[in-house]
């Protein structure tokens, strides 16, 4: 039998009704005769209540002990979800990430997956059963517990997906797919019923929440589809998975990322060594550059800027001050106000029209861009965040009506 | 450096200001040069709200997923215990029942600790940490998540003390130690400094709260004492260990249990090969069976008389019901209205005197006795409930003043 692997994140089972209505689509994919895996997040709030709670005891929890709290989240969606899955007269049987032989380095709260056993999932799914994993955790070489880090659950699924084999990798959630902009804000957004993994890469890195990013550089990486649906309707999603060669380059969605913040760093232009010395501890600290360039030296200063997510400003903060303390003083300023908009398609980014046509969408909206980045797949304009919503609502009409 | 293990009940770790006063307690106890296991439960009400949340889903959880659920409970007091312990500077590791090697048979909800490996335990406190373990819980042979049911983080405790070879197993909650009565009851009230194995054991089993039974069990059989302590003074508590051998027969406590019922059989006289039957199912369904008396057979019948916890009621209900299918019918009735009331002390039960003083005293505030049991430390007359804490408050008056 095909084996299915289905991915519902928090708010598809935010509470007893809608956990018993995911129970009923499993037990339904089982009963169409397949081997099911389901991968399953913490309840809705689940997560920050656990922070929160964290947060009162200590403003500086311990990363080890950060990840045995959060995992009690999934602990408790997939003992409920098995139980749902029994009051239908189906056989379930949940797996904690250890359990399953979900094998990660020792990063507590970002680790990496290194490799899954699975031989208790393989044993249970041929004893008939449907098995439920917890999404976003894993254990250490050392035994230790650890968390992949926000939405790891995604990756979860592709993992389980590509070790088992499986037919299709679906990942639930409260959106009906991939849409050509947010359509909570963009009314006239379109569903994309398929979208490469390259292009799903970029939109996932800058502020599209449908996948996690590092789900689809798995995916990409083993060929694995995903398929993206609602857990509340029966529409149909989008596929993310290898693209057609024979697509012309042309904007298939614009993301925005709405929470980035930019650090401006000035060196005396002798010290330039610093610069990748600060990149190094950055990466070192676990803080995830999204953007960095430099200008040229004026007045014997060169001028450094990072783009980052704004959680991680007081980590580069942290990272910049130590950095003075060991190799001389920088002046640097924060940014907290910046947001992104990014166009997105196959090629893209080496087409000088579409960006001459970005830029001047956004002039005539009176947009200022304060730094912009391009890839293959993208071009990402960061402006000032009160700027955003006007900026996508003018490109979204411009590139896709 | 001498092993002092210290377990905290739910309502001492109910929030976060509490958790960073247990946290304060423990780090003083670990300066003071001992090396520190904590066992914690859940935070107060966290079980209930699990329990609630299972009820919601379904009226049968499995057994298997209902201890997956709750063992989340303590895996996030544990980890913010173990934060609010660094947070004061102080080195703690939390560790699962399966993590410190807590094996247990698989009887889920209600499993028997068969051994404990300890090693990481003893490894972390080799190390200068002190070790945060999650009470309640463990782990089967077959890897399956299991708990030892209610009150099982006493237990756990115990069973720490007895492996680690510790010097003192102290048992933390809200209340500052055992008493001759429940003090929020009987305001004359006496704390015990020092109660016997025995007498803790039939106290525990009929109704006291303050410790478990299968704990106090499983220290006496060992030769543990326990130090019953509150988490929120300083006072002294009651120590209960080995008492002493020259003790007068004399009624230390009495304890009173509110929530039993009565299950009143009727058998043919004929068929009283029955009762073995139905005691021998009773077991193998988890149901423990407070007292079981039966009376004269009068009119070719027989009565069997089955005092339980009420919330086996419906255990057992089955249990007769399916027995009434395999060995033919049997009337039984069930009384909901139950309670016990209980005179504690070495030797009690043998001392007709004391029996006589008991009756007398229950006639005189014309309380009707359904039943009656005594063991060597125990009489126990069962009570209508609404008679409870009439009877209550007279015998303490009569035998401790």
């Amino acid at each position: 039998m095909p084996i299915v692997i289905q991915k519902y994140g928090g708010s598809s089972v935010a509470n007893a009704r809608r956990i018993k209505n995911v129970a009923r689509r499993i037990v339904k994919t089982a009963k169409s005769g397949h081997q099911v895996v389901v991968v399953v997040s913490a309840m809705a709030d689940t997560t920050d209540e656990l922070l929160t709670l964290a947060g009162q005891i200590t403003a500086n929890p311990p990363r080890r002990e950060l990840d045995m709290l959060l995992t009690a989240g999934e602990r408790i969606s997939m003992s409920l979800l098995s139980m749902a899955i029994h009051d239908l007269g189906g056989q379930a049987i949940s797996f904690t990430g250890s359990q399953v032989g979900i094998i990660t380095d020792s990063s507590h709260n970002r680790a990496r997956i290194l490799e899954i056993k699975a031989d208790r999932l393989r044993e249970s799914l041929k004893a008939g059963k449907i098995a439920i994993v917890a999404g976003f955790q894993g254990v250490s070489l050392a035994k230790e517990i650890t968390t992949l880090g926000r939405g790891g659950s995604d990756t979860t699924a592709v993992a389980l997906a590509v070790t088992l084999g499986a037919r299709s990798c679906q990942i639930y959630s409260d959106v009906e797919g991939v849409y050509s902009a947010d359509p909570r804000i963009v009314r006239q957004a379109k569903k994309l019923p398929i979208i490469s993994f390259d292009e799903m890469e970029e939109m996932a890195a800058f502020g599209a929440q449908v996948l996690h990013v590092r789900a689809v550089e798995l995916a990409s990486k083993y060929g694995m589809s995903i398929d993206c649906r609602s857990s509340f309707t029966n529409h149909p999603g989008t596929i993310v998975g290898k693209g057609s060669k024979m697509e012309r380059v042309t904007v298939r969605s614009i993301v925005h990322d709405k929470s980035l913040a930019m650090v401006t760093v000035k060196l005396p232009a002798a010290r330039s060594s610093a610069m990748p010395q600060l990149l190094t501890r950055m990466a070192e600290a676990g803080i995830q550059v999204k953007s960095f360039f430099h200008g040229q030296a004026q007045e014997g200063k060169l001028s450094l800027f990072f783009i980052l997510d704004e959680a991680d400003l007081s980590g580069a903060k942290a990272v910049i001050e130590k950095s003075t303390k060991t190799s001389g003083p920088v002046q640097y300023r924060i940014n907290r106000d910046i947001g992104a908009v990014s166009l997105i398609g196959s090629g893209v980014g080496g087409e000088t029209a579409i960006l001459s046509r970005m830029l001047k969408t956004l002039a005539g909206k009176k947009v200022h861009v304060q730094a912009m980045a391009t890839s293959h797949t993208r071009i990402s304009c960061f402006v000032l965040r009160r700027d955003l919503e006007k900026a996508l609502l003018a490109l979204h009409l411009a590139f896709i009506g």
